[in-house]
């Protein structure tokens, strides 16, 4: 037997335990091509707060009662599939679990010698993907341009940041501590950073952008971003990734509108999912990995231990308790 | 002796009488490669509001006590130019005056015989090439979407619905009176036409709009924008030409954030001005020119009569109260 994460009920504004279900089950043999996988890491993400509303999106809300899922690193421990074979590293999107059985199409190996196996749910995996193709993509920083990131110090963020910097673009972070804003300009490399918290955002922003802002980075949206419009230069840019502000809003979620300074910079705010770019991922990892192994991008990942802590894990996102990518290690890797 | 109007001081809200001031002054004489023009129709158009304020936007604001300018055409009545004889017409930014001097560089030529004249203010002036540059640069409509239009029976909005019935595409206008709804669908061939005014803007677009909203050309902003976002469709464009229910708001213009609707939908959103189209206009032109000929587009003018009465027409946007491009007659061709 195994335990499994369900959705009991769906969250009205901020999720609680009280939305969430464990349930023993068995593990389950797998069939010809399949493969059973042992669950070492489990991506918690902010988009799946998106998902657990009954409503129309760019990816299915999930069902009632069934198992949770999300990017998921794990280690083949049978196979009945001539592609894997015992020990493979494989990652999918696969059930909050300790064991899955997974078809032999629905998951992928990766190679552990390249980057540590986490990294694949990380800088090399969608939200590393996420932070390329959104920023180079839509954002297009150009050398000297002043780009702006909020949510710098999370998963997609603080990949954004080192992008940018390496495309040699001024870059200011957004966080919500002090400890984020020391993480980003000691670590990272930004050129500033402002913590919201306690800063007057306005003006720290207008400070830290003297020559105005050329690409906004959108991963929280609310007041943040509404601080961001009248500092938009002329055809700016701004790849809208999040709005982790507003995902636990009841209410409708409420600010200035964003017309007339769209007209007047002639500005650009294109919504993405990293899904859009599938036919273009070997790119994007190709590029990720050959930064991380000349050291030009550095990953930070907040580990909790114990599947057990998998729901504390995907509450503490909306805390904004992790410093780059939130992951929840189940086991060790044998 | 001659007739201006100046901007006595800035409106706060939306403008009156009082902002304005009638003041006489000489015709003045032109010099080498100037010529003298008489002003035959002047443009009123939204956008002029934005420039009455004194705040930074693509458009340096008009100054306290100098004559207002806008789109002007003329009939040269004295040429110190080689390039202008007497009886010319010509296009030009020129003041809300009876007379007007200007450098030969600084006006062009127009053929009466291509359009009537008037029309080189409307559909083959500024206000036609940015629904064009609008509508197909950024709205790129595919043949069967659905494109919505607010502000549709304007200057701007007729000629966009009319692109896009040319491109294949279901086009639904949002106008502010039953006989706009009329014009719309009877004159100018819209699939279906809205009456906010009189309807619910969010369940009559619903029902307009069943296949969802693929394009969306915005130069209303406000309540009515509020009600298409969440009938977006994947991959959304939607062209920000202008946001005419703000541009006289003292206060903040306050609504529901677009950022999750962008973000589900992956949609875009890009502020423009016809400007950034500078280098094409020659293409457009000659776009338009060609349907007007071939019968395929159709223009509408709300025609004001006298020079005294253009505050009035000016003014007169703000309620709505224009068909097609709005003009002040100021003098018959000779």
């Amino acid at each position: 037997m195994q335990k499994q994460i369900i959705l009991k009920n769906r969250p009205s504004g901020t999720p609680t335990h009280e939305n969430f279900g464990v349930v023993q089950a068995p593990i389950g043999k797998p069939a010809k091509g399949e493969v059973l996988i042992r669950t070492l890491y489990i991506s918690v993400d902010p988009y799946l707060r998106g998902r657990m509303n009954d409503t129309k999106s760019y990816i299915p809300p999930f069902k009632l009662n069934e198992v949770i899922k999300s990017g998921v690193v794990g280690q083949v421990t049978e196979s009945q599939s001539d592609l894997f074979q015992k020990g493979d590293f494989v990652l999918g999107s696969l059930g909050w679990q300790e064991y899955s059985i997974a078809g032999e199409k629905s998951v992928r190996k990766i190679d552990p010698n390249l980057a540590p196996v986490s990294a694949y749910l990380s800088v090399l995996g969608m939200t590393g993907l996420t932070a390329y193709f959104g920023l180079l993509d839509i954002g297009k920083p150009k050398e000297g341009e002043t780009v702006v990131v909020s949510g710098a110090a999370g998963a997609v963020g603080s990949i954004v940041g080192q992008i940018a910097k390496i495309k040699g673009a001024r870059v200011v972070g957004i966080a919500g501590s002090d400890e984020k804003v020391k993480f980003l300009t000691d670590e990272l490399g930004f050129d500033a950073a402002i913590n919201y918290n306690s800063e007057d955002i306005g003006s720290s922003l207008q400070d830290a952008c003297p020559d105005g802002i050329d690409v906004y980075f959108e991963n929280v949206g609310g007041v943040i971003a509404d601080s961001v419009f009248p500092l938009l230069n002329n055809f700016a840019r701004i790849p809208v990734c999040g709005a982790i502000s507003s995902y636990n809003n009841a209410e409708a979620d409420i600010g200035p509108r964003v017309q007339t300074y769209l007209i007047k910079t002639s500005s650009l705010m294109q919504g993405f999912t990293v899904g859009n770019y599938t036919p273009r991922f070997s790119e994007g990892i190709k590029a990720l990995a050959e930064w991380l192994t000349t050291g030009k991008l550095k990953y930070e990942e907040t580990i909790t231990e114990g599947f057990d802590n998998t729901i504390d894990a995907f509450l503490d996102l909306f805390k904004g308790a992790n410093l780059g990518k939130a992951l929840v290690k189940v086991a060790e890797i044998e």
